[in-house]
């Protein structure tokens, strides 16, 4: 079938751009570069069944342009930063909220039936219940970010209530492997690699936090879809498992072969907003069927090795 | 102290604002007069406590000139029809979404310390515990302007997160009383008063709704602004009670002393979003001391009454 990926050269977006043509489908991607890296879509360029606009979500008209037959949206374009700064009160709004609404708007209008959309599990605050499961007590936002894919969710199955589009949602906890071009593993790699005698560390390194390897986060998107048919079908997508911040660095340095001094800036929280404690409940996704194949220290190092092999492919302008 | 009120000539706005200044408080209004009535401030213009700024929630300039020694937001200003139309997608997206960021950020330059939001129970979608508790699982939105006050929820707790800002969020149910200018009330007594032998009624009658008087509606504000000093404050307001549509109906009917025929338009729901069965948990509030002084019926007459002598006042263009 025919599906569209926003998003498409980012470091999701490509990697499931990859899968979908592998996969035998037709795929119209959009990216307007602002984090997407265009060598990422180096193989699937070459694919005949491939094709990418450069643009903006918030480009109805592009949009629209796009979705003649198109039987599936993947939304995966978004500000993915959560962390939160006066300096950009309104990208999450612009990027997270206005392009969401862009993108639900011209599937209206062309008549795609079906949206998969990444969600985060920032959507959760700083929950209450961990593992957290889908249907925790309805959180406090303590991100703008978090806020802003809350009204995603929000918006979509709006969408699906009035409109009849089925949707998937998926709260990712933070994605590593191939092509991961922002997180705590790129700013460790990058630090010790310009200085391996020190790292610094925001926060007491004592976060607990919950990663998945891109791989299996799009294995997990694909099963859902297949297995799971209602009109809003929600899901947690994570390991069974969570680590220290600490746990990460010794990985890392062990694959670096340095031994830092470590300057924590300390506190709980590595900065405003930021979740002392991420770990997903996924029993829903794995009912269905799926299992992660990587642990988080071996998506750690994947991406470790991923980074030392093509970091400076990564235009991070 | 000096406070703000933003859709200080709407319906709860105007009736805040009268009520704040009499509890001695000098009160900025804004509005912008989308749905505001310039003779609800009839009385507040009176009084030199009082000044009104005309203009939009979206023009930050104009937020900022009036909060130099603000001590307290009220942000009553919203889009607040809850129906969803293909013809107006991004109007919850404007001046629920964006207008809630921009009173952020304006509060966040000129250093306001605190906000009470005029949030809604339409938050909970078509909730699964009933009566609802504020810690209802987390729902899945079935509106925009549902999923437009969720963001704005969580808009403002990520700045009570990240700069100490005080936040008191109210989900109401609908609000009744004097000044009341849209919703079911309003539309039953038009169509009585053009031809009293007929009424046609979206859905079936028998959606079960939760209403508050607006008298209640403020007191209940006011104190869990004195009563309730967390980081974010999150209430439910409402009455201990629901009531049919058709309830409704008959009561109207008597007050005006008609017996139309009902033509139902059927379903369950009376619009595309709207929600069978409406009734929150008020034990939190309640919890504080504060009890509602009337009861639906009591409400839905004094509303009633109201239209009979003022709506010839109202600017519904």
């Amino acid at each position: 079938m025919k599906v569209l990926v926003t998003g498409a050269a980012g470091f999701i977006g490509s990697t499931l751009v990859d899968r979908l043509l592998d996969m035998g489908h037709t795929v119209v991607g959009v990216d307007n570069s602002s984090t997407g890296q265009a060598h990422f879509l180096k193989a699937a360029s070459a694919n005949p069944r491939f094709g990418l606009e450069r643009g903006d979500i918030l480009d109805k008209q592009l949009l629209v342009s796009c979705m003649p037959n198109v039987e599936q949206v993947f939304h995966m374009a978004a500000n993915a930063d959560v962390r939160f700064g006066p300096d950009h009160p309104t990208r999450d709004l612009e990027q997270n909220a206005q392009g969401t609404a862009t993108v639900l708007e011209a599937m209206r209008i062309c008549g795609v039936p079906a949206i998969a959309f990444a969600s985060t599990g920032s959507v959760y605050g700083e929950a209450t219940i961990i593992p957290t499961p889908e249907d925790h007590p309805f959180p406090v936002q303590t991100s703008l970010y978090g806020a802003s894919k809350v009204f995603a969710e929000g918006q979509i199955s709006a969408y699906a209530e009035a409109f009849g589009i089925r949707a998937h949602i998926f709260r990712f906890v933070s994605i590593l492997g191939e092509r991961y071009t922002h997180g705590h593993v790129l700013d460790f790699y990058q630090q010790l690699v310009e200085h391996p005698e020190k790292l610094r560390v925001l926060g007491n390194g004592k976060q607990r936090k919950s990663y998945l390897h891109v791989q299996d986060c799009i294995a997990a998107i694909m099963t859902a879809i297949e297995r799971s048919r209602e009109k809003v079908n929600i899901f947690n997508l994570g390991t069974d498992e969570y680590c220290e911040v600490n746990d990460s660095i010794g990985w890392i340095c062990a694959e670096l072969g340095c031994s830092p001094r470590i300057e924590y800036t300390g506190g709980e929280r590595g900065w405003v907003g930021d979740n002392p404690f991420i770990f997903l409940n996924t029993t829903r996704i794995r009912d269905l069927g799926w299992r992660p194949q990587f642990t988080i220290r071996e998506a750690v190092l994947k991406t470790v090795r991923y980074l030392r092999e093509e970091i400076h492919l990564i235009n991070r302008d």
